[in-house]
């Protein structure tokens, strides 16, 4: 990969993914493709993200699919290293944030954002990149990164993108192709949810508890297993008093085995 | 920094100190001249490597001597940031590595390797340099970034120079200068032990428990306060069963309220 990026001139636009690429990955690479000289996209499935009884072991891979569509996507090169490579037997070392990894995704998956803070700090090493792609989806992810490359000083700009969703507004992701006919159709609930928060706020409500119990009655006709649903700070993921300012609603739902996250920001 | 360097063309050899250059560390700006297009050192008492009633609010400091100093030794900049520069209030993000930090320095300064890694990312991205140079004095941070550089994929070459002694053997370093004249004299017996144990070596003797045990007396005429005396493999800084191979002997010792820290590698 380095002798790949030495060779070439310009700038470079990175699109760290796990694979299985979808609509919202390829628009992080239309994106990149749009500012920098040259795209990279790394495909690995980074197992010191995922905890103990996660999907590492199932979590589709298909290689073939993924380099044909990020080429199509707009892509010069495909990063796709084993995990041998990446991990060596002995590794044991560790980047860990603080701060912004005490609640929604990290109370439920310990060790989820060392993991990625982890690999992140690799690839970057490893591409050098001038700006980074990453979807807005994984809210809390895009917050993390940018306080890591803030902290350790990367010479890298984090771009963002809003979430792509499909046509009845479920946010794409590679999970979704777990779910069966049922399921896809319940998991409609996250963004129903999050709609009926903005209708709600927009109509004057400021009180967290009682939007919260509004999404959660509502999320509550599909599933019983709520992960957490949680309105905070944008920009801190810190308790609001009121619904003001810079606000992200953050859902995580299980529709039957399969965890989904959504998220919308508000100003309000 | 960073304009500084963009502005430059050719490969970059950085010298990481925290101040009160000494011969030590220019012999490391010297090497790191011989080598380099530019040479940059960088001055930063880092507070995150100094633990709960350690020596960070004493540490000597005298910027405007260490930059004529570095100057004089070949260097093209002085990179010397405020703490506040470095670390802002919220900083959260720690560089952690596992395997080599559990013995020697690691035990009796918790955090300290973790203290090391983190400034040590952070100058290696703003500088990004193609060497950087660290004395065989600190001979578990020698091999704690290298592994830190091997495992987070940075594209620095790690350069080493063997320790640097006063004539009567004693290891330069910036602590030196809290000892008064009884306690400079005592010092010297860190260099006397490795001697010993080398000759004890030399003569036959392989038992780990042996060697230590006549290095504990030699220094016992000098200090009851010894921090550890330790043999151990070179590359792993694990126990050694006996005395063969590439074996490093490291000690740290308290010469008054100095703690101070000398070793020797030895083919066996």
């Amino acid at each position: 990969m380095r002798e790949f990026i030495n060779k070439e001139e310009g700038s470079i636009g990175f699109v760290p993914t796990m694979g299985y690429l979808h609509q919202g990955h390829l628009a992080l690479v239309e994106k990149a493709r749009q500012e920098n000289d040259l795209v990279i996209v790394s495909i690995f499935v980074n197992p010191t993200q995922f905890g103990v009884g996660e999907d590492y072991e199932e979590y589709p891979r298909d290689l073939k699919r993924d380099t044909k569509l990020a080429e199509t996507g707009g892509a010069d090169a495909v990063f796709a290293p084993s995990v041998d490579e990446i991990y060596n037997p002995d590794h044991g070392t560790v980047v860990k944030i603080e701060g912004i990894t005490e609640n929604l995704c990290a109370s439920s998956r310990p060790g989820f954002f060392e993991g990625i803070c982890t690999i992140v700090s690799k690839l970057f090493n490893i591409i050098n990149p001038d700006r980074a792609y990453f979807g807005q989806k994984d809210a809390q992810q895009v917050l993390v990164v940018k306080k890591l490359v803030a902290e350790l000083n990367f010479a890298v700009e984090i771009r963002t993108i809003p979430i792509v969703r499909e046509a009845d507004g479920l946010a794409v992701s590679s999970r979704n192709q777990y779910l069966n006919d049922e399921e896809r159709e319940s998991a409609t609930v996250l963004y129903r949810a999050l709609e009926l928060a903005e209708e709600i706020i927009n109509e004057g409500e400021r009180r967290v508890e009682v939007v919260k119990e509004k999404i959660s009655s509502l999320i509550k006709e599909e599933t019983d297993n709520i992960d957490y649903i949680e309105i905070v700070k944008q920009n801190s993921l810190k308790n609001l008093s009121e619904i003001k300012g810079s606000v992200l609603i953050a859902l995580a739902v299980y529709i039957g085995q399969t965890r989904l996250i959504d998220n919308l920001m508000l100003e309000v």
